[in-house]
């Protein structure tokens, strides 16, 4: 098909939507290191895993040979309900910058939750439901996971107790409200209803929490009422896995039009999004069929992959929870102000980290001026508030086309728009207001987090 | 097609969306009355509009003749950044209903204005331009409108001047913060910055400002400043025509399929909606092709179709803009706390009121608690997460659903979704925590507003 008939938004069928899930480590020569046991250091069975999550997903978790996963018809009939979501070719953005690049992007805004949290939420739910569970527990920051996962366990009839780190709990009350629209309970964090976030209240009195503390108080919860298990948003195999379904159609989208991405950008904080986009395309990288330059971008303020370790760490600040072979700023690393919540964490997917080292993919650190800047200048020509974790991506994007307007080449970009900014325009104020300030640790800053990555034999970084 | 093979959404092509605006007053034996010069009681002239509106809109306001109007190409290529949007089949909440109706939903909201307000702002931001304005100034309550005009002002390089009811400005500091990103000025009205607003602010100090007070201090802005014009996003006959696309794309899509609706809905405030939905279907009732029942839905807080008088009154409670046939409540009528800001109008769109007034469509009048019930039914099924006037029209769907469920009738039911309620998490708080109230004036009430009705020989009521 020829180059001008290129429409701008490309919606599949509901015939052409995925039918199996793509699990990009079957296709890894080198497979992501295993979970370990905090305790033992060895690697977590099956049966560790099962008192905190679901059954099948502890299944999904620890498949890393199977290539495709079908994808359950309940699944596939709520994601018809908001997907597929569209495949944008950025005609008005390209005019913008006169750049000779073809820029595409994922945007997988238009559901509530607001982001592609939704694909993974709704899976979790799924097999919490067919497994006969009473509930989920989970924890949120920012407030897109909390608010999918409110959703999914709304449609299928199943309780939600989300724990929402304090601060954003009293700075964001509207995320707070949508996830009451889907009855969910949402307590800040941390709380009287748990003994954890007693004795930490205890110990500091008025403190207004951390996604640590949160992810503690979950997991107790979960694991100690019975029918509750607890389910997480970023960062493990299974939920790469699910994310897999934005990858699918953007390439089942690009395949109909015979395009083909030269550089695929997505923001980076747990690894769910950009994980999720780029798997299909890195399993033709993997198998030798095609080459592709990935980009993962993350915040200057949290740079994990572009000055963090690759080493084992505890996914959690509190470490009650297993530990995870990737590239890590350490789990006491305590982001500073950014305004990008959803990629402030200090670690990152085994898999994405496993391919980063492998030098398989690249990774850029922004700092958060530039990335508003570059959003407002995309919302005002292609009609989306892109939500500021989604923008880190934008401003790479916009970057890469521009070296393409110098050297005149017709490099074909794409890159994953996350989620809308809607309940984010705090700080976009600040932005506007010029009051927002741009932070990159010193290396004196990291080695605090470092030192606290667990030492022992076989962990050496 | 058979019915099982109806997608959960139907999406156009871009060869398929609609190239000409449909003006369904072309189709009225009886034509909405002029608007006449409040001074003269004669019909305005073309001379008398064009120092306040654009010389094409203008045209298009007086045209009531001609039943296509084509759409430059330059707005549909801005269309196609945005739509065409989806019609969606309500699987999920019939479903939920257990109801043997067929619930489908035009769903606008899938813009950064969050509303169906984008498709005629952008048609006045292009016509402004190709005049070679320099700008454009608008009043703006809830918001939605003042976003899509700032998003189609930036897209074409123009000034805008919002002037925002100043309570709103001061309670909805999200909603400016997004016309910022639009680089839109956002003043809270009344102001310093007009005669009109020094003058009220002289008069009443500390008030918070009303929407009548906001349209004064725009057209006053518009009327005294060189290459500059006022412009409305709901009420007038030029608006209707732009939100057509709406109706046109859903009727496409349904004739596409086969489906034939037997009641269509919609949330009424200035009619802009609901106009632009039902024209190219009315157009058929009007040539006595098809009938279909229409149902206009309006808060009975604010009940202009229901228990309002038709007659010709102000637009603006300032008493500055032309007269306007239509159901009113009186340009005084100043309606009490309700949280659906877009259906706080006293008026209606004038061609909607002959319409109504010729017994061609229904109009119900629904209460608050009940509008949110239902749009909390509503998104917990179908993953949107619904504006609060946009609930009006849900509630009604699902009422008459129910009636489906109670005598067996699989009757296709379609409503306007006109957008998100992302904004409006503070109305969802009020309505969480019991703490949102009904309002129903009285007849008392209402008649403080007939009062202000101007009395004249031709206008008895």
């Amino acid at each position: 098909m020829s180059e001008n008939k290129i429409p701008y938004k490309i919606y599949l069928s509901e015939e052409e939507m995925p039918k199996a899930w793509y699990n990009v480590r079957a296709d890894m020569a080198n497979k992501p290191a295993p979970l370990l046991n905090p305790g033992t250091h060895q690697p977590m069975t099956a049966e560790e895993l099962a008192p905190v999550f679901c059954e099948e997903l502890v299944k999904q978790e620890l498949d890393d040979t199977t290539a495709y996963i079908p994808i359950p018809q309940e699944i596939q009939d709520f994601y018809k309900m908001y997907r597929p979501s569209p495949l944008v070719r950025a005609y008005c953005l390209e005019e913008k910058l006169q750049t000779p690049a073809k820029i595409y992007y994922k945007f997988e805004g238009n559901n509530t939750s607001g982001s592609h949290k939704l694909n993974s939420a709704i899976a979790q739910a799924y097999y919490a439901k067919k497994q006969g569970l009473k509930g989920v527990t989970t924890e949120t920051g920012a407030g897109q996971w909390g608010t999918a996962l409110s959703m999914a366990c709304s449609y299928f009839g199943l309780d939600c107790k989300v724990y929402m780190v304090k601060c954003s709990y009293e700075q964001k009350p509207f995320r707070r409200e949508v996830m009451r629209v889907y009855g969910a309970s949402v307590t800040p964090s941390p709380s009287e209803t748990t003994a954890v976030g007693r004795k930490i209240l205890a110990e500091h009195p008025g403190t207004t929490g951390s996604l640590g503390c949160a992810i503690s108080e979950a997991v107790e919860v979960a694991t100690s009422t019975p029918g509750y298990r607890y389910v997480l948003g970023s960062v493990l195999n299974q939920v790469l896995l699910h994310q897999s379904v934005i990858g699918l159609e953007t390439k089942t989208a690009m395949d109909k039009y015979g395009i083909v991405p030269d550089i695929i950008i997505g923001c980076a904080g747990g690894g769910s999004n950009l994980g999720g986009l780029i798997s299909p395309f890195m399993g033709e990288k993997l198998r030798g069929e095609r080459d592709y330059r990935f980009i993962a971008v993350e915040p200057a303020s949290c740079p994990s992959f572009t000055r963090g370790k690759f080493a084992y760490d505890f996914c959690d600040t509190g470490m009650v929870c297993p530990l995870a072979k990737m590239y890590t700023l350490g789990s006491s690393f305590i982001p500073s102000a950014n305004h990008a919540g959803g990629l402030r964490y200090h670690g990152m997917s085994s898999t994405l980290s496993q391919l980063y080292h492998d030098g398989l993919m690249e990774a850029v650190s922004v700092e958060q001026t530039k990335v508003f800047e570059a959003a407002e200048q995309f919302a005002r020509v292609e009609g989306i508030l892109p939500a500021p974790e989604s923008s880190h991506a934008i401003k790479v994007a916009i970057d890469e086309a521009m070296k393409c307007k110098e050297t005149g080449e017709e490099k074909t970009i794409l890159f994953g728009l996350t989620g809308t900014g809607y309940f984010d325009m705090v700080a976009y104020e600040k932005f506007h207001d010029g009051k927002m300030t741009d932070y990159i640790p010193t290396d004196a800053d990291l080695q605090v987090g470092f030192d606290g990555i667990p030492k022992f034999p076989g962990n050496e970084f």
